[in-house]
């Protein structure tokens, strides 16, 4: 009605995610010299009389992060806690409470929102976090989760993605690529259930990768680890959109450069049998496949023995000048740029 | 491909919105000392180092709560913004931060976000807030803003909504009904516009009407005019839902009853005329019709004259004890009980 037909138009698949977030940014100023630190980092930064308060909020979209065919609410739920804690993990931080915002439609039914529910007081039990509010709407079609979490550190401790030093060490908890095999799974056995619905879900021997996708885990051990071993790393984000894109997210913002050794990136066997099965370079999974939550973070060389002496963590590298670029040292020897995959989700829906 | 076909089902629609959130609230429980008010305010309130922290999220989900044929993108982006700061005011707050959720289809243009991203930010720049953070992901149909903000209060400034005494004078901040009959301008001109798309729109002199609709203010100017006059009050709430609803919801809370005299009611004359011109009763727009973001306060009797002396607040009714119930005095002298209508949008949308 009071729309302008002749305006400029343009996609936002022509500035991808990551293009539109800097974009939205430029315009940005911060007044409050409380707020620490504003956008481009894992959650916000606000000082909070003695103690650094951590903020995130993550979006869960039907259709876009998951899928109701094969993702139980429950998971969901679960899931949907779970990346916004691994958030405040990735500052160094201990998460405190959540709020959750839902925008559901009346396709769901009430014990639907119950099993959500479940999965979400299931997270902040185990990760001994409060849900101390949110909002709850009707949509007009589909699910979206918003999810506010807010953690804490101590002056002094929060890690942000920017300051990696030249030749730090390059390290990441558990192994990679597990979420994306148990995704491709999933996907596999939609189709196979389009097809015949009377067919069964043939998953067996494969629950790692399933779990992995359905039911990920934010690595606050790891943070208390590093703690208790007097391990402050130098730079540290979680793993939710790949490898790839985590480095180049360190490195760009540390003005930076890495190398990471092909040989050294930690697949799980399963997961590697499944890449296989599905045509797929494990290294690569490792490398582009999302949603793993595990840490990846910097630290001095002179960690070196504490860090190893933590189980479940692996060195898969380290920090270079920036004109050196980032890289794959692959297993044959050669030196690989790395690019970002990432998820970018714009090129792919429809309205 | 996982679901229980015999699950039982209940509809969301026999429970409502104010039903859905106890219901999934019934099962919270709050850990942290440090969690203080976890749901069912305007916003949670948590202990940091000496200050208390106000976080609160809202969800605006379009077909639900705004319709792009008559909302402009900025106006959209300003009101999602203060309609949250409005929560932070409503605890007696100082919002400091927002963090930013959007999930958006590729319907939506760069520039179509440029302009909500201009609104939010036209907001933070009048109330001088940070936008600190967020979340940009795609949808598969529509658009959903979810806004998070952090605010502060001094201890023991805090206002709740449970808190109401008997006696209390029960004030008002502005006037009512405005944003109602703006909407119910809007969406008469839209169904003009469906009939004839050549026709224009007719909205000359219902400037304050439409204002009230697609621009609404947090009164952050009243609680900073209360805090100078030295009035704290008693229980706060911001009218998202309209006057009926949120007297309840202090009421309800408090364990108290109400009287509100319907001849003092605080009614634009405009508002009153379009009310009229639809064949609604203006102090029915006033009680029921939701948006306006004003502030509904009970304070002491003591407080009488300095409340009486700051322009814009109408001191409306009184606390009554809880057997009394909450009723409207209607001009004619009769006693009404006042029943809730909120927004129950679950009744009206299909998938």
């Amino acid at each position: 009605m009071f729309e302008d037909q002749n305006a400029k138009r343009t996609e936002l698949s022509e500035l991808g995610e990551f293009g539109l977030i800097n974009h939205i940014t430029k315009n940005v100023v911060i007044n409050h010299p409380g707020t620490i630190c504003g956008i481009g980092d894992d959650a916000a930064v606000f000082d909070a009389g003695g103690k650094q308060m951590l903020v995130t909020c993550d979006i869960l979209a039907e259709g876009v992060h998951f899928d109701l065919t094969y993702t139980p609410l429950k998971h969901l739920g679960y899931k949907a806690a779970v990346v916004n804690i691994s958030d405040i993990a990735a500052m160094n931080g201990t998460p405190k409470q959540i709020l959750v915002g839902i925008s559901v439609s009346n396709r769901f039914s009430v014990e639907a929102i119950d099993e959500l529910y479940a999965g979400i007081l299931l997270a902040c039990e185990r990760y001994k976090v409060d849900l101390a509010g949110g909002d709850t709407t009707s949509s007009r079609s589909g699910l979206f989760i918003s999810i506010t979490a807010i953690g804490e550190a101590e002056q002094g401790t929060v890690v942000y993605r920017n300051t990696a030093k030249e030749n730090n060490l390059i390290c990441v908890s558990g192994d990679l690529g597990g979420a994306y095999t148990g995704l491709l799974l999933l996907e596999r056995e939609k189709k196979t259930f389009e097809a015949n619905p009377d067919m069964q879900p043939e998953l067996d021997g494969y629950d790692y990768a399933l779990e992995r996708q359905l039911k990920p885990e934010a690595r606050m051990d790891i943070i208390r680890e590093l703690k208790a071993a007097g391990v402050l790393p130098t730079a540290m984000i979680d793993i939710s959109d790949g490898l790839a894109s985590e480095i180049l997210h360190i490195c760009n913002d540390s003005k930076k450069g890495a190398v990471i050794y092909e040989e050294k990136l930690p697949i799980d066997t399963i997961v590697a049998s499944i890449a296989n099965e599905f045509g797929i370079e494990p290294a690569i999974a490792a490398l582009n496949g999302g949603e793993d939550y595990e840490l990846l973070f910097s630290v001095d060389m002179k960690d070196y023995d504490k860090v190893m002496a933590i189980p479940g963590i692996t060195i898969i590298g380290h920090i270079t000048d920036e004109a050196s670029g980032v890289n794959l040292m692959s297993n044959s020897g050669s030196l690989i740029p790395i690019q970002a995959q990432g998820w970018n989700h714009y090129h792919d829906n429809n309205i």
